[in-house]
């Protein structure tokens, strides 16, 4: 069992950490009951108060969870995984499994259609699109950076302004006057630039899933055209195949 | 348009590369008629038996069609791509496509089931395994490198000596005891080693689609897992989302 070595974050912190550090070796699966509070104070050589504040801390993360009279157990894995085949945004998927998904650094402005856009999009070059960038944070870490391209006629700034979540999905399916059908995602895999690697706190070079998305309405007109690039090793997609 | 330098290849050769050049570029979209040879020689400066020679490789590659009395046409495109949710094996899709699929460098060998493997596969550690690799050739070019581990009890290698055609996938479907019924892949992305880069001829640390797929039988029991590298700008996967 590892011991704490002394440096400046408060001692629950270090606690935490090192639990955290067994948990993610395996030494504690879904569902096991970890040993009582002062076994586990003694094995990692901390006091009882501070072995309880890490505690509540995953507790509140929702990582092990207490039964009155029978102990703390490690909780199921909650992690963010989604069947691919289901048109969900990051922000619904992060809420359907209890997670806070925060949209961070949104940008928005109007660009006009390049040609590689306009062939996506079904528009003429030049056309104006309403550009939505904005890195997804899940529980404090970057999970993915998204670019949406909508035509303005569509979505304005204005529109995001009054009531953007995060979710351009989401907004165009709540638009009075849309109907969203369906959406093809093309799968590929990129090197992480520089500017993504900032944005998603990952090494420049590093391999992300890149999902190159078009949404089109009952009518098969491409509603929107958008560039989802995730950190494969924090969120899972899976699709079942048959 | 272009001139050629003068380099130490064929000029046919050379005339290629900048004809693909060209279709790289989008000068011609699929279905476009390509100017007349006369014409095209002069643009590119090259002798009209050099374009002759340029554009039967295109020709032989699939990249133009020569219609007689019509003139020389764009090919319609034919990138390997695939609807994810359907269970179809590299070599399947391939032939359906009209493309010539090619396993290389096939490894068959029995190996014990670490603890992953024994997890993925719901069996003991250490139970037997045969292993199944391969580098998949799609018109010459790597395009994915696959490898598949299965319950020695379900495939022996002596079962694939006999009929092996590229595809674990196919054997098992073809097998008479086993009932297949779906697959669960999950989606990642990851660096080529050097191993790989090799294997795939793309540079060591250029990122890869890679798909850890299980495959179920009517009774959920896993029968294979593999692990499934494709080159992303070589195989384009997709999905529909609803």
């Amino acid at each position: 069992m590892h011991t704490l070595r002394p440096d400046r974050r408060p001692l629950s912190i270090q606690a935490y950490d090192q639990l955290m550090a067994l948990l993610r070796e395996g030494r504690w699966k879904p569902g096991d009951r970890i040993p009582p509070e002062p076994q586990l104070a003694a094995q990692l050589g901390i006091s009882r108060a501070t072995l309880r504040e890490a505690l509540r801390l995953l507790e509140e993360e929702g990582r092990i969870l207490r039964r009155q009279g029978a102990g703390t157990f490690i909780a199921p894995e909650r992690r963010l995984e989604s069947g691919l085949e289901r048109l969900e945004s990051v922000l619904s998927l992060a809420a359907r499994l209890g997670m806070e998904a925060i949209p961070q650094d949104l940008v928005v402005e109007v660009v006009e259609a390049n040609r590689s856009l306009a062939e996506r999009l079904q528009v003429e070059q030049g056309t104006p699109l309403t550009s939505v960038s904005r890195t997804i944070l899940v529980n404090g870490r970057p999970v993915a950076y998204l670019e949406d391209y909508v035509p303005t006629r569509w979505l304005s700034p204005d529109d995001l302004k009054a009531r953007f979540a995060g979710s351009v999905l989401d907004l165009l399916r709540q638009h009075p006057s849309l109907r969203v059908q369906e959406a093809r995602a093309e799968i590929g895999a990129v090197r992480a630039s520089r500017a993504l690697a900032r944005r998603l706190q990952v090494r420049p070079g590093d391999a992300l899933l890149l999902l190159e998305e078009t949404l089109f309405d009952v009518a098969s007109t491409p509603l929107n055209f958008s560039y989802n690039y995730f950190v494969p090793d924090r969120f899972r997609f899976y699709v079942v195949r048959k």
